[in-house]
Parts: C-alpha cells; sequence; structure tokens
C-alpha cells in the first residue's frame, strides 16, 4: 500500500481532510470494551479512520440508532446452500454477514484443489470479505470413493494463497489419535495457522491428544459439557446454528447457567439452507436467538464479530474502531437485531434488501461435468438376500442419526424387494465410474411408487438413489446424470422434477430464488409421494452415505457399521 | 518438526506413552474459562501434552498448591538493568518470568543493526523466550545525534528473522501525525504484525489518527482516562510497573472502578534495575500488586500470560494446556503469588533459587569499543551568559519531568560559573567523534565538588555529564572514555568510583550482583557529593538528555525546549 495513501487516512484521521462517508451521531458497538457509545464513524476509502465528531462528503444521520461490526460465519460450507458463491453473498449480505470462512470440502470431494481453486476465484470479487479453510478430510474416510485426494504434498502450494486461512475441521479424529503419517503432515503443514477441528464426544486423554496436535477449534458440541472440556483446553467453541445442526440454546443457556464467559465463542452457521437463511437470517439469526436465551446484546455481537476475528487472527475485522474495514451495521433495534443498514468496505450494500449487483457470471466451468458412471440395469441394484431377516437402516426423525435394525423384509427368489415400508437404498460411485455400487435397505423413509436420487450425498458425493422400485430408480439415476448431478424426484416411470445442479453436482448456476423455489416444490412432491413428513427426504438421503454419524450408513463400497467401524453383510 | 515427535506426543496425551514429568495433583490455574481446577499436567519434552490423570518418569506432587503458566513481560529494555541478556535472564526466572517482548532501542542508537544482531544472538540460548521488536524510532528525533539510523530498508531484511515480533513503539507520534514518509514506511512494512505505541496524552483525533496507521498497544499511560480511551480504540494497554514508571496502580484501580474488563490489559516492567527486581519481583510484583489493588489472582495471572500471548499471537505460551510450551510456574500460595518453582520448556529452572548455569560468555564483541570522542578542553564546557539571568532546567523529584525556569545564576567574564546549587551539564556526541557539545544549567541536582558521567543518555546514549566545577567534568569525561562507556562518580582530581558498561556504553559484561553492588555502593558516593536525596542521580543524569519528556533538555545539538520543540538560547 502507497505510502500516499496511508498519509490520506491520517489526514481524514485528524479532520484535516473530509472524510468519504461519516455515519453520524450512532449509538455505536463498542466490542473491546463492551460499552455504547454515541459518536461519529468516519470512513476514509475502505477504512475506518475516525470515531468522535467528523464531517464527510457524504453522511449518514443514525440518531437514535446502533451501529454494530459486520458479522462474521466462522464455519460454513457454501455448497450446502445449494448455489454459487455469487448468490450465497447475496442471500446473506442483508442479513449483515460481511465475512465468512468457509471449508469447501463439499467440492473438494468432488474436484480436488480444482474445486479450491473454484471457491476462490469465485469469491474475489464478491462484496464479503471470503476466507478459505483447507479441507483436512479428502476424502472424509477409507471407507469410500469420491472424486479427488487432498494430499499435504497438492496442499503445500496452497498454503500460502492470499485468503486461505488454516486447515479445515478435523473430521477424523481417529487419524490423530492414532498418528496417522498423512493427517500429521497435514497439520504440521499448518501449524502456525488455526487449524478447525470437529471431534463430537471425544473427551478426556483423547481431546487432549487432538488438541496437543494443534487443533483449536470446534462447532460440533450439542452439550455443554463438551463445550466447557473445549474451553478449558483453549479451544474456541463455534456456537452453531444451521438448518439441521442446531445447537445454539443449549449452549448458550448452559454456558450462561455454569457462569463461563463467553470470549473463546464464537458463531457459526456450517450448513444453511436458502430458505432458512431468507426467513430467520443468518448469523444474525444466531444473534437474536443467543439474546433470546438471555444474554446481553453485546455479548452475542461480540461473539458474531471480535471473538472471531481474534480466534482466526483477522486484524482488521470485527470491531468498531480506527483502521478497521469499514464493514458496518446500522440497526433500528438492538435488543430485536433489527438490521436497517450494512456497509462493506464504506460501501452501501444492503438497506433493508440488497442494493449491489453481484454478478453471477462463473469463472471456471471445469467443475461442470463431474457425473461419470457406467450403464447400469436392475442387477446392479440387486440386493441378494439368504432370509427374510435383515439388517435394516431406521432413519429418525429430526435427527441425522440412524439406527441399526433388524426387521423381516420381503424377499422373492432370494432378493430384496422393496415397497412403501422398506425402500430400496443404492450408492453408486459417480467420480470416475468405477462401477461400485452399495447397497441397504432403509426403514422409516416411505417413498411409494417413486425413487428420488441425488449427488448430494455427505461427503463424497457419489450419486445415492432411494426407491421403491428399480424402474423408477434406474431412471432417477440416468435423471442425474443428464443433467449432471442435481435432485430428481420420479415416479412411474416418469421425471417429476429435477433440480439441476451442474457444479460439481453440488451447486446450482441459477439465481438463489429459483433455487429455493425449486426446492420447495420438489419437497412438496417428494411429500406427494409418501415420504414421512417427519424427515427432510433430500437431506435425509444426503447424510445416509456418510460413514461418520451413527450407527449405520451406505457407501459405494457397501453397507457399513459406523459403531463398529466396518463393513457388514446385509 | 518431524512426524514421530507429533506421534509421540499424542501417544503420551492419550497415557500410551509415559510422560516424561507429570506435575500431580495442583490447582491448575485455567486462563480460559478463568477456574482453578485440580489436575495433572502431563509434559513431553518441552510441551504440555495433558491435563487430567497421568503418569511420568519423573513426578512432582503439586497437592495443595496452585500452578500458573510462566509470566510474560510484554515490554521491557534489557540494556536498562544494564546487564547481558544471560545475567537479565538470571535475574528474572526465579521470578517465574519465562517469555520477554523486548525492544533494544537503546543499544540500536549506539549499534544499528549490529546491536539488535547481539541481542539475537545472546538470547539465542538462553531458557527464555525471547522476542525482539524492532525499534522503529531509532534515532528518536531529529534534535540529536546518535550512533546509526534505522531505516525502513535496513528493517527490511530483519522482518522475516525468527523471533522478531513485530515493531517497537513508536515514540515519535509527530511523525505518524506528519504523514512522514519514512515512519510510514515502517510501519507499513510490520502492517502484519503488532506494532507497539507510546503516545503520552494522545487523545481524541490524533489518537485515532495514530491507531489508523496500525499502532495497536501502548504502555505509557498514566491516567485511566488515557487507557480508556486507548482500550475503546481496540489497542491493548500495557500497564506498566517498573523502577521508574509505576502506572499500575492508577490503572488497575481505576479501570476496576469503571467496571472496564481487563481482558485487552497486559504487564510489563518497560524499564527495571536489578534491584528493584530482587527486592520485590518482575512481572511477578505487576501481579502481587494488582492484587493488592483488589484483582482476583487469577485476572492479574491472566493479564501476564493469555493476554500478552493473545496480543502478540504467541500461539503456544500464556496457558496450561494441551499444545503449550511447557513454561509453569509452581506457587505455595495464590493470593500472595508466592512462587515455588519455575519451569521452562519442561525444565525445572528455578526451585526458589536459579537451577540452571546460565553462561554470560558473550556473543559477538564488536559491540564494544563504541566511545569515539574528540579531545576536550574546559573551552568546550564554557556556557556564555550576556547577564545573570538564566534558563535553567529543575530537575524535580520523583518524577522525570523537568521545569524550565528563569534563575539568577553565578557569571564571571560574560560565563556561567557553576556551584552548590546551579550544575553545568554537558552532552557530548560520542558515537562518531563529531565535536558536538549541547550545554544546560540545572537546578535541583547540587552535585558538590565533583561530577557525575554516563554513556546512558536515553535515547542518543551520547555522553552527559554534570557537574559544579569544569577540571571534575572533565576528568569524569576522560574516564567515561577510557572505560569504554559506563557511570562514574570523580571529586576533586580523583576517580570515586566508576561502573564500566563497556556493551555499546549501556551494559556490563559483568554478573548482576557485581552491577547492582556497585551501583549501590555509587549511589552513595554520590549522594556523598551532596546530591539531592529526593532524586537518584543515575537516572536522572540519564533522561536529562531526552528530547520528547517535557519542559526542557539538552542534547548534543543543544539546549531544547521539548514543549514548543524547539531549540533556545540560554
Amino acid at each position: 500500500m502507497s505510502v500516499e495513501l496511508k498519509r490520506a487516512r491520517i489526514n481524514v484521521s485528524l479532520g484535516r481532510q473530509e472524510a468519504d462517508l461519516v455515519i453520524k451521531n450512532g449509538n455505536i458497538i463498542n466490542v473491546f470494551t463492551k460499552e455504547i457509545i454515541k459518536g461519529d464513524i468516519a470512513v476514509y476509502n475502505d477504512l475506518i479512520v475516525g470515531i468522535g465528531n467528523y464531517s464527510g462528503r457524504k453522511e449518514i444521520d443514525a440518531t437514535g440508532k446502533y451501529i454494530c461490526p459486520g458479522l462474521i460465519d466462522s464455519h460454513v460450507h457454501i455448497e450446502s446452500a445449494m448455489v454459487t458463491p455469487a448468490e450465497f453473498a447475496k442471500a446473506i449480505l442483508p442479513h449483515g454477514t460481511t465475512t465468512i470462512i468457509a471449508d469447501p470440502h463439499e467440492i473438494a470431494n468432488v474436484c480436488g484443489i480444482n474445486g479450491i481453486m473454484f471457491m476462490l476465484s469465485n469469491t474475489m470479487e464478491l462484496p464479503l470479505n471470503t476466507y478459505i479453510m483447507i479441507p483436512s478430510c479428502v476424502p472424509a474416510t477409507s471407507f469410500e470413493n469420491n472424486g479427488a485426494h487432498l494430499n499435504p504434498e497438492s496442499m503445500e502450494s496452497l498454503k500460502a494463497v492470499d485468503r486461505i486461512l488454516g486447515l479445515g475441521e478435523v473430521m477424523d479424529y481417529n487419524a490423530i489419535l492414532e498418528g496417522n503419517e498423512n493427517m500429521l503432515m497435514k497439520v504440521e503443514l499448518f501449524d502456525h495457522t488455526t487449524i478447525d477441528g470437529h471431534s463430537p464426544y471425544l473427551s478426556g486423554k483423547e481431546l487432549n491428544a487432538y488438541r496437543t496436535s494443534g487443533i483449536s477449534t470446534d462447532h460440533e458440541c450439542s452439550t455443554v459439557e463438551e463445550a466447557i472440556e473445549r474451553l478449558r483446553l483453549g479451544m474456541y467453541v463455534q456456537i452453531r446454528e444451521g438448518s439441521a445442526a442446531r445447537n445454539l440454546e443449549t449452549l448458550v443457556i448452559g454456558l450462561k447457567q455454569k457462569g463461563i464467559g463467553f470470549d473463546r465463542c464464537v458463531f457459526c452457521t456450517d450448513d444453511k439452507h436458502l430458505e432458512d437463511i431468507r426467513r430467520e437470517g443468518h448469523i444474525s439469526h444466531n444473534i437474536k436467538k443467543a439474546i433470546n436465551c438471555g444474554l446481553e446484546p453485546i455479548e452475542a455481537i461480540c461473539m458474531a464479530t471480535r471473538n472471531a476475528a481474534q480466534c482466526y487472527k483477522l486484524k482488521r475485522l470485527g470491531a468498531i474502531a480506527p483502521g478497521y474495514s469499514a464493514d458496518l451495521i446500522i440497526l433500528d433495534d438492538l435488543d430485536n437485531f433489527e438490521i436497517d443498514k450494512v456497509f462493506y468496505r464504506g460501501k452501501l450494500v444492503s438497506d433493508k434488501k440488497l442494493l449491489v449487483d453481484i454478478n453471477n457470471a462463473i469463472e471456471n466451468k471445469s467443475v461442470f461435468n463431474t457425473v461419470r458412471i457406467t450403464d447400469l440395469t436392475k442387477e446392479d441394484l440387486t440386493i441378494k438376500l439368504e432370509n427374510e431377516e435383515a439388517t435394516v437402516i431406521r432413519v429418525t426423525p429430526r435427527d441425522l442419526i440412524t439406527k441399526k435394525e433388524t426387521a423381516k423384509v420381503s424377499v422373492i427368489n432370494g432378493m430384496f424387494v422393496a415397497d412403501e415400508k422398506y425402500s430400496k437404498l443404492a450408492v453408486i460411485e459417480r467420480h470416475k465410474a468405477l462401477h461400485n455400487i452399495g447397497r441397504g435397505i432403509v426403514c422409516g423413509f416411505d417413498v411409494r411408487n417413486g425413487a428420488i436420487a441425488t449427488t448430494v450425498a455427505h461427503d463424497s458425493h457419489n450419486l445415492i438413489v432411494i426407491g421403491d422400485n428399480d424402474d423408477d430408480m434406474l431412471l432417477a439415476i440416468r435423471e442425474i446424470e443428464r443433467v449432471n448431478g442435481g435432485y430428481t424426484v420420479v415416479s412411474q416411470g416418469n421425471v417429476v422434477d429435477t433440480l439441476e445442479l451442474p457444479i460439481a453436482g453440488l451447486m446450482s448456476d441459477q439465481p438463489a430464488e429459483y433455487v429455493e423455489e425449486k426446492l420447495k416444490l420438489m419437497l412438496e412432491k417428494a411429500y406427494a409421494l409418501g415420504v414421512n413428513k417427519g424427515i427432510d427426504p433430500f437431506i435425509t438421503l444426503s447424510f445416509l452415505a456418510l460413514p461418520v454419524i451413527p450407527e449405520i450408513r451406505v457407501t459405494d463400497l457397501g453397507l457399513f457399521n459406523v459403531t463398529e467401524f466396518k463393513f457388514i453383510k446385509q
């Protein structure tokens, strides 16, 4: 940066030169002293340069209003919203989120380094500070085939890239505890940065070992005991409120009751869908909910700003003070966190609605065309059973956990026959046309006269399909192949509807409004096929292949007992 | 670091392998949750790897005792103790200080980059984490000649050197406010690091401008209003308790009364002499005093540990948790902060007294032989006065401030004649034999029948001499030249005593005990010469040439009015 620019900032700060923008007479939230102090905020270019009494070329009267720093989502997977980063930015900016720390492990599982580069280049021009954590567990486990492996050698080149902040959530904690060379090399490579954690239920010595390796955050706490244990070890606890995973109430109320301070707690969404963002907010929702749980507004705001900036060593973010990025929110009301205006680097980006044009033109089309499967026949969907007793996967309402059960199912000629109660599930490897197919029987999904398929299948994102008949299942597979990935609902030989997700088979190239509307319609159609209303068919389906959430899953390599960590027969 | 080492740490953490050391059953101070929790601390090699229930090759029973992290001095000038870093380490380790952040501007003012390299190489092997801030204001001002200039170009090469943490205290705030190119280039060079501040009485827009440039700490707060103003702007306040400057009581009591939290306050000593360290402690004294001011022990400990580590982004310091450096203190008593044992990187270094041998062999002797002056005569010490009314410098007891006064002094043949009341002061450039001599008249020092001289003269460290007669003053100058720098007391044609400080004219190469004892003896001798018992003659003399502390000083270029920032006639 030039000396001239530094000099100009100092001159504006001194009042010798007019500021570009002054937000006048607001009640400024000070995240350092946790006070509210009336004053002007002088902005020059993209930076706050003064707090006090200033005049500017443009002045905005904020009398009676509150000003807080732009919000930081400390851990998010953009791909979960199923839109491009540009569309995601459009969705979250009006809710005050001006910085995100994204872990692109979804697209990395499909496209490897190229997927990470895609996320980097498609966030470069956005009015959103986007930082990337290099995914640490690609593939997530060795019990499945994904699209690419991220090894320490390939990561080395990324370390010094601008906006790469650290190493992403280390979900494979066993690799740490067993001293797996590959994993330890990755952790060592990023030792000078922040390394995110993901260690639900890890405790005692195992948690100590996990922490010793250098991992310093965790967003998977569902109990206050987990949170306290991690805080005591010096980890930052990322309090998550997403679409499926909602831990905020438990943690905020619990920590407050125990008298534990929140200075090392931050907010995140992890995975949040467009509809939920639109309806309730983004990190703004975390704040509102925390206030409703009895937290002081300033404390909640600190978690969404200063604490996150501190955790990730973001020097100029997360506060309203000279030298900080002019990412600001004007609030009409503090206790209800009602957002009036949002500024990003000194520019007004939202005034109760988005004001800026964010181009959804996509850089790097090499992440399209990622569905590669062999021709499949009914033979490939066959589940052979010796007798009527089979291991089934019971899906549970309002939870991602599955139960391993034994049930009497329909068997003809030694082959499982699906019906309304017991659906057939298949996971088809779709990155390199390996012709791997894993199969299972699911109870509690209840699809009738149809099939649902998707390439959003955490974390390897193979093609997962569920149905009560093979014809519809094959049709669903071919439809997914035709559109290069997405969600599809088919019934009785017809495609009912399809949401195309051509970017890596995970994201749409369409506007957010279209995607949200389409998903809503398809949800109705899925329920019309008899899907259990206690579950979200798309979310449930998308997690049935994830072999780290108990108790039982299917990967492209077969039926997997998560608790015992091994493949099993039907 | 090798994967094997990481793996070994994990294994010890898991309890699969014995720890090297376990401190058992102590009451562990948790600086994250601010709790005290009983447990074992497992150490492997130099790192803490587990908190809980562990066994080790060596076990120390800490039942009934308290364990806290090793202490961090966030801002210190080692040279002020007048000994080598090795001797300094010996002095402070038993008091629990295991990390220091040193600003070597004293030696840099004499020896430039070579002085900084001296400090780096002489701290490399010490059992003390020593970090260096690159001095930003060498020379301190343009109103004096020092030994070397540190410009942005010479600093560039130092930036990437291990243990260089950032840019040292920016005392020349005017250079910032005026947009001085040189200064702004330095600040820009270190923009990605921590930049220390020094801005007493700066306030309002000027403080905003100072902060905007990226400066983020300040140790010069003497009032609670200054401290609060800086905290609000996101600066860390370094609460100082040294030998001369003692701000702790005011700041701690004041901030506590105002209900301002201490999470962004840290402790420092800045300048502390050996005798005071021995007598009252080091950062341990800051802690004890803070507790006496009503602060909770844990809060005080946090300021000396976690907060400082956070401020300077020292990832593995300042806490007792897995992955952190095993720098630990076992306390017999918490409320009185009574230290029993001190560990550095897992090694016991003090057990109520220093246990380790620290070699005082000095690396890099090029910083000796730094006194270069021309031959001087009485002529050079002459102060011409037109009449009896002269501007005098009044020294004040217990303060570094001087007062500018007018007084009637003794004048013969148009020349000032010193006496018991009005001493003569001269500052002689001593780095490049420039033959510059600044002169002044001092009131309140009261030396009788003698002279005192030194090369410790902040910040340019020229040769400063005070006396009531020219012969003794010249003798003192020659004595200083003979020993290559130090302090000397002369009287009636004889050298009474001399403390040799041959390292840059600032530090002794002798053991700390010798230096402390010698200084004590010389102090008695100075007082025996009539020096005002309300002042410390050496400290007072050493600050009489510093043209940034009001109101009036003498540099090698003449008599200087600090308030008006210009040279004046006698």
